[in-house]
């Protein structure tokens, strides 16, 4: 316990000086209730237990593989081939579990250009009118009619953080990047629930364009 | 020449009513000398002659696909194999021309990661220390030492645009993205040149993440 404090405060220490160089705003991020995530979600689907069952059989439950930093999510051992309009596929589409109430597949437009779909950007749920696909699992075909998106970047958050940060739920804020390929996204949408801890999502694309890796310095800042 | 002007004509009236409805900042855009264009570069290479014929035979010359929008540069009809670290590839890298004293491969980092490459961002022709890889043509394989990159956001300019927006050849400015995916990007390279036209660069990791189409508003902002 005593090495893990001396570690926090180090952490702080040095937290504390990369802010003082980048000349950031304590105010807001140093001081907030909880740090900063910023994640790269990879392409993934998220399916019904019922399409679950047609692609790997009967009564088939998803093993959880790997938990992931919101509370009771993960990725899956299961994953699927992803079958666009142009007959390309994805192969090893994670599945992220637990199985939820609608099947949404969730690509890049790095992937949607290779497959050769022409996919919106959506919040997640938000999939009326949204293209269709076909997955393949070890033991059947499923044929998604809509679901497949491009998510929009978006921020997890708690009330305290919300509060914190003086945004409400469905509010935009912004995302700023800091390295040599800085940039801030200046759409990142907030859903704020008491089970969520803060973090963002970048897909892929957005999360290469930045060039985000594990001491990328992140600040998210409520539009004024 | 009546019809070409009344359509320049209408093209500003419906610039004028966009900017005006993002309020945008006429002052910069609008009233620049040269309109700006955001163009995405997808992944290719540029070549000296003598790699050309290892790669096509002795004595090819590089054969003009497409002219692009800076004079004189063209994507050539020929393409090569690009065999990365682990042996993965990526076939049709497009040779662009003409061929130039330095041979350099510009990637995105979703290829980057595909291949297995670790591969750093810098300007072109500033490959010192950079990593290498095999290259296949029709006739030969050409063994680069170094020169794959991911080439950093920049944006060409001649001096008279550079006197406009009040930079200098490498300053750094922001370039901001408007609509659903809007970001802005924070560290745009400024290359001023007289041959050169109004044109910034993105990769396809950059173009997708801002989700760049044909009628994306865009505006070139000097850093304050």
């Amino acid at each position: 316990m005593q090495g893990t404090q001396n570690l926090n405060a180090l952490e702080e220490l040095v937290r504390q000086s990369v802010y003082r160089q980048l000349g950031l705003d304590k105010s807001t991020a140093a001081t907030a209730p909880n740090k900063l995530l910023v994640n790269i979600s990879a392409r993934h689907c998220h399916l019904t237990q019922e399409a679950v069952e047609i692609l790997f059989g009967e009564g088939h439950q998803l093993t959880p593989k790997k938990w992931l930093y919101q509370d009771g999510q993960y990725a899956a051992e299961e994953a699927v081939t992803l079958i666009g309009p142009r007959s390309r596929i994805i192969s090893n589409l994670r599945i992220l579990g637990p199985c939820r109430d609608i099947n949404q597949v969730e690509i890049a437009y790095t992937d949607a250009r290779a497959l050769g779909f022409d996919v919106p950007v959506r919040q997640s749920g938000d999939i009326e009118g949204t293209p269709g696909c076909m997955l393949m699992g070890p033991k059947g075909y499923f044929k998604m009619d809509k679901g497949v998106i491009r998510a929009a970047i978006h921020v997890h958050m708690s009330p305290e953080d919300a509060a914190h940060y003086g945004v409400k739920d469905k509010d935009f804020m912004q995302l700023k990047v800091h390295g040599e390929c800085g940039l801030t996204f200046d759409k990142v949408f907030v859903r704020v629930n008491p089970d969520f801890k803060l973090e963002v999502h970048l897909d892929t694309d957005e999360g290469n364009a930045c060039g985000l890796g594990e001491n990328t310095v992140c600040e998210l800042k409520k539009i004024k």
